[in-house]
C-alpha cells in the first residue's frame, strides 16, 4: 500500500464514526477494500465524481480531525515507544540466561504486542 | 478531584480542539482552574447560566466524540498495560541481580512513562 493510503486507512479507523454513513463506507470501500471510484458508483447508480466528491469531504473531516487533536500521531508515538521497549527487553533476555523468566518476557512482548497501531 | 472531573479534564485534553475557542475556554477554566460558573461570567458580563449553556453544548461535544471514537478508553488500556509491563518488569529485575544490567532497566521504565496520560 502506498503511504498516503496507509495513512487514510488509520484515520478512518480513528475518525470514522465522526463522519456520515455514507463518506464511512464510500471511504471504507476505496482505502480498505480497494474499490475504484467507478465500482462504488455504479451499483448505486450515480457517477464516480459524485463518488469523489463525498469521498473528499469524508477525507478533509478526518485530516481536520487529526490536525486539531494530533490523536494519531500520538498512537504513532505510541507504537515506536512500544518497538523500543521490545528491543531493549530482548537485549536484558540475552543476557539474564535464566530460562525460568522466559514465561514474564513471553508476557511482556504479548503486552506490547497490543500497543501497536492497527 | 472528583472522577467526572477528572474525565472532563481528560477529555477536554483530547478533543478540546474540537470545540469553539469559547466552549473550550470555559470549560478548561472550570474543569482545570476550577473558577465557579459566576467567576467565569463576571468579568465578561454574562450570566452563570449563559456560561452553563455554553459549558454544557462543549460537554455534550466531547462526550459524543468519545462515544463515537472511544480514543481516550483506548488510552487508558494502553497506560493501564503500561503499569502492568512495569509491575512485571520490576520482578525480572529483582530476580536479575545483575546491575550492569540497571541502566537498560531505567530506560525502559522511562519510556512506560511517556505512555502514561495526562
Amino acid at each position: 500500500m502506498e503511504k498516503r493510503t496507509v495513512e487514510m486507512a488509520l484515520l478512518l479507523d480513528f475518525y470514522g464514526e465522526l463522519l456520515t454513513e455514507k463518506q464511512k463506507e464510500y471511504l471504507d470501500l476505496y482505502y480498505n477494500e480497494d474499490f475504484s471510484l467507478a465500482e462504488i458508483a455504479r451499483p448505486r447508480g450515480i457517477t464516480p465524481q459524485g463518488v469523489r466528491d463525498l469521498t473528499r469531504r469524508g477525507e478533509g473531516i478526518l485530516r481536520d480531525t487529526e490536525t486539531k487533536t494530533g490523536l494519531l500521531a500520538r498512537f504513532t508515538q505510541i507504537s515506536g515507544t512500544a518497538g523500543e521497549i521490545r528491543e531493549k527487553l530482548q537485549r536484558i533476555e540475552a543476557r539474564t540466561g535464566d530460562e525460568t523468566l522466559t514465561p514474564l518476557f513471553q508476557e511482556i512482548y504479548r503486552d506490547l504486542e497490543t500497543l501497536d497501531l492497527g
